[in-house]
């Protein structure tokens, strides 16, 4: 008699969270995936991104791009953060975190481009383009990739430990 | 009287097709953007791939996976292919290309196996388990970012020059 083959998606524990605020917190870029307007058809997109005041993920966008024009039209969107680049080993056992997010245009917010700045000094050259806008993608649902065979799923009713601060 | 703003997004030239062509050629891994069954919005997934015979992107997954269930669901995908991870600089002003792809299960072949294990043979703990599968990820259309600013649009017509040797 076989045992019942064990449930590949496990639930987030202590470790799963620590993994996933790591990843959160070093987060500069990611890749976004939103809906073509054109075709329904993913699109993705490498951008920049940096957790929000609540640790939200918060992107820098020109609205110009293809990404841009298709979070307007539908604000459904995935987002995969992974490592830095350049840490050492198979990027095929490096954790990484898949998102599903909806997009919001963010207000101008003084404190909010302080903080982008902070962390990304070379963004002043465009961040006051009047094209550009911050966008928060805030999280619907999580999958944690933690190397070959280990997923944690994480439900709405899980994401709010990822978001600890006081949000502006 | 202000001159036409110019089209931010470019046609392909020869040098944009050697930037693609370099892309193509190093991919081992990728993100993986389909639609989540349950709910229509974009999934993100790092997974293997590499250039198959004819430089279609081929991938190897696991059918337990979500994106294998997606793609079964519906075959069209994004898939955004970057430099190797360890190049040096600014990750957002590398090359990295988009494409949009729509997915196929590919026959078993001893030669398709056989050049997956050439570049990768730690695949050989799982690549002859009964749920993995080939996928060829056929390009529909494609972006290149060559660095902030610089855009360049392949459509169906400009895609075959990608695809330059015979397939199997």
């Amino acid at each position: 008699m076989n045992a019942p083959r064990p449930d590949p998606v496990a639930r987030p524990d202590a470790e799963t969270y620590a993994i996933v605020e790591g990843l959160v917190a070093a987060m500069r870029h990611a890749v976004l995936g939103c809906l073509d307007p054109a075709t329904g058809a993913p699109h993705l997109s490498r951008i920049a991104v940096q957790p929000d005041c609540d640790n939200v993920p918060l992107a820098l966008l020109a609205g110009l791009a293809a990404h841009s024009r298709a979070l307007q039209a539908d604000p459904r969107a995935g987002l995969l953060i992974a490592a830095p680049p350049g840490a050492k080993g198979d990027p095929m056992t490096e954790a990484r975190l898949s998102l599903q997010v909806r997009a919001e245009v963010a207000a101008p917010d003084p404190a909010r481009r302080a903080a982008w700045l902070a962390r990304n000094p070379k963004a002043q050259v465009y961040i006051d383009l009047p094209d550009f806008r911050f966008w928060r993608l805030v999280p619907v649902s999580g999958l944690l990739n933690a190397g070959f065979g280990r997923a944690v799923a994480f439900g709405p009713q899980d994401l709010p430990p990822l978001m600890r601060k006081t949000p502006a």
